[in-house]
Formats: structure tokens, C-alpha cells, sequence
């Protein structure tokens, strides 16, 4: 590839650690940044700024925000009773928006032995001590369905054993809009199995 | 959408701005940033400030360059009778990469009247000025083969017709590793009839 000036260079590749973006798309987005008016890269410089500054994790559930404890920790609004146990931050995100109303607690991961994710790794010690402190009655284990999300939920699960504590997970089944034709064989099993009353 | 912290909120309403880049692939960017080590913002904001200060258009060919006059028109090395009309400064280094080692001259964009593009919004002028003073023998139209670019290229081939140059554009054919039955009748009907000699 050709050097563009340095400035642009840097850019490039600075742009092609982020998820999925190859050096490629990095020069496209560089590029388009140079046709926008300069404030949006000076925005976007502050903004980048703001984040490295502002941004730590609560002292509770572990998801980021911008106080020592988040908003929805300190909002007495929510059930306490129920405590929702995800592996990311953005599943904090997800789960509001889909109208959960309980509280969070962000395990920082998911069980990858191969990966190294131990659960020396996790926030799984923070979540006992939880346990023991606040009036949980019901920890949903919110995990994606696949092997190291299992292995999570097995694994939690085996913990949380001596805890007087309800212990769930999300359900599986068809997703809203699907197509019975392209639906794998476990969600469909499970679908049928657990099928709702009308 | 749920709220996230304010400046991972900020972040990603920016990265939208993006080509390509919705709101979930934005939030990805951000979580993912979130998760390396914070030099990493701090890099990647400074290189955002930089890009915002330092790059600016060439004086000569209007390509992005860090000095009033860029590298490539500054290199004595260049065949100065070889001037290359492009579209845009990316396809600068485009050409580059091909083993290109004339000049440049950068439209900043093709031809377009439905979005607004005219003569007079683009390099025209500046391009005319060149020619009169520069030593230039050929000038390649190097455009996309699309409406746009064809567009251009008759434009500025009968406002070229003045100058005693020669007028070229890049050749159409099969690009390479493609395959015959993929290839559209337009491209293979030029790959015919410009067929090689072996």
C-alpha cells in the first residue's frame, strides 16, 4: 500500500483495531472524516478524549459509567429482588431497552478456558458477596446461547447452589420474525417443549 | 434505545457519521474501545486532532498533503509530461500502488448535476491553469467506470481539445483472478474488441 501523509497514516491504522474494520474500510473512513466539515474530527477527538477520561466502572454492578456507582444502581426504582447477571456492559443496554427493571451484575466475560477466561477472571466473587449483602430472591443468568455461555450458566449455577436464591435463565425459542424453516434443531425443540398457551 | 453513560452515548452518535457504521456497529466500536487500554482513545483522539490540524490540500494537484505543496508533486523523479486526472485524493494513492509515476491532479469528485455537482464545484479551473503551465504531454482521465465518471470524462476530454495533449482513460477488461461468466456485456464486448496480443 502507498503511504498517505503521516497524519493520515496514523489514523488508518489506529482505526483497524476496531472490530471488523480492515485497512480498507480504515482509509474510507479517514477519507470521509477529511470531506466532513473540521469539527467533526475535533468532536470526535474530544468525544474519544471524554471517554478515556469519564468513563469507570461501577463499584457495584461493574458496568461502565460515569459516577463511582451507575445510575441504574442508585435508581430506587428498581426491583431489588431481582438481580440479572450479564457478561458485557452493552448487555446492560439490551436488556433495559427490552424492559428488564431489576438490577445488573457484569461478570466482565464469559467461561473460555481455551481463551483463558477463568473464573478467577470474572466478577463472580463481587456477585457472591452481593448475594449475601442484598435482598436478591431471583439471579437470572443472562447469557448468550451458545458454548461459553453455557458453561456460565453451569458453572453459576453450581455456585449459587448454596444461596436461598431462585436461579433462571432466558428462555429459548423462535425469534420474533423467524422462519420455522431456518430455526435449528435445539431452539425448535425447545420451542415446542416449553410451548405457551394461547 | 436505552441511555448509556452520556459520553459513550456522545461517541457513538459520531461514529454513526461514518460510511457503513450504524447505531450497533457504533456501540460495538465504543464497547470495544472501552475494553483495550485506555492509550488506546488517547491515540486515537490525538490522531483525530492531528488529522484536524495538520492535513491540508495541496497547493498544486489538491491532493491531502501535511506541507502547502505535496510529496509527490514536490519529487523531482516524476514524470512531469504524464498528469492524471482523478476523482478523489484516495485514488492518489490508488494509482500509486499500481506502479503510476506521473503527476496528479485531484478533481475532488466526478461529475454529478442530480446531487448538485457542476463544472465550477470541482478542480476544473485549477487543472486548466496546469496545463497551460506545465510541460504536460498526456493526460489520463482516471475515473470510475460509472455514470458519473463517464460524465467527467467527456467533459473534461472537449474541454481538453484546446490543449495539444494527448487525452487517454483507463482501459476496461476482465479485472484479473475474475471469471468470464460473471462479466458484464459492457466490460467483456471492450475486453473483446481491445483484446491483447500474446
Amino acid at each position: 500500500m502507498r503511504q498517505y501523509p503521516k497524519p493520515i497514516e496514523t489514523l488508518v491504522s489506529l482505526f483497524t483495531y476496531l472490530p471488523g474494520v480492515g485497512p480498507k474500510t480504515a482509509v474510507r473512513f479517514v477519507f470521509y472524516l477529511l470531506k466532513q466539515p473540521k469539527s467533526t474530527m475535533a468532536r470526535m477527538a474530544s468525544a474519544l478524549q471524554e471517554l478515556h477520561d469519564a468513563v469507570v466502572t461501577c463499584d457495584v454492578c461493574k458496568t461502565y459509567s460515569t459516577e463511582p456507582v451507575c445510575d441504574t444502581c442508585r435508581d430506587g426504582k428498581r426491583d431489588k429482588s431481582l438481580l440479572c447477571v450479564v457478561a458485557q456492559p452493552r448487555d446492560v443496554g439490551t436488556l433495559d431497552a427490552a424492559g428488564f427493571s431489576g438490577r445488573y451484575h457484569v461478570l466482565g466475560g464469559a467461561l473460555s478456558p481455551i481463551e483463558g477466561i477463568t473464573p478467577d477472571k470474572l466478577e463472580v466473587a463481587s456477585l457472591l458477596v452481593r448475594l449475601r449483602q442484598e435482598p436478591v430472591r431471583e439471579v437470572i443468568l443472562a447469557f448468550n446461547p451458545d458454548i461459553e455461555g453455557e458453561a456460565t450458566i453451569m458453572y453459576l449455577s453450581k455456585q449459587l447452589q448454596s444461596f436461598s436464591v431462585r436461579v433462571t435463565r432466558l428462555a429459548r425459542g423462535l425469534p420474533a420474525g423467524s422462519d420455522l424453516e431456518f430455526a435449528d434443531e435445539v431452539t425448535l425443540g425447545d420451542a415446542i417443549s416449553r410451548r405457551w398457551e394461547i
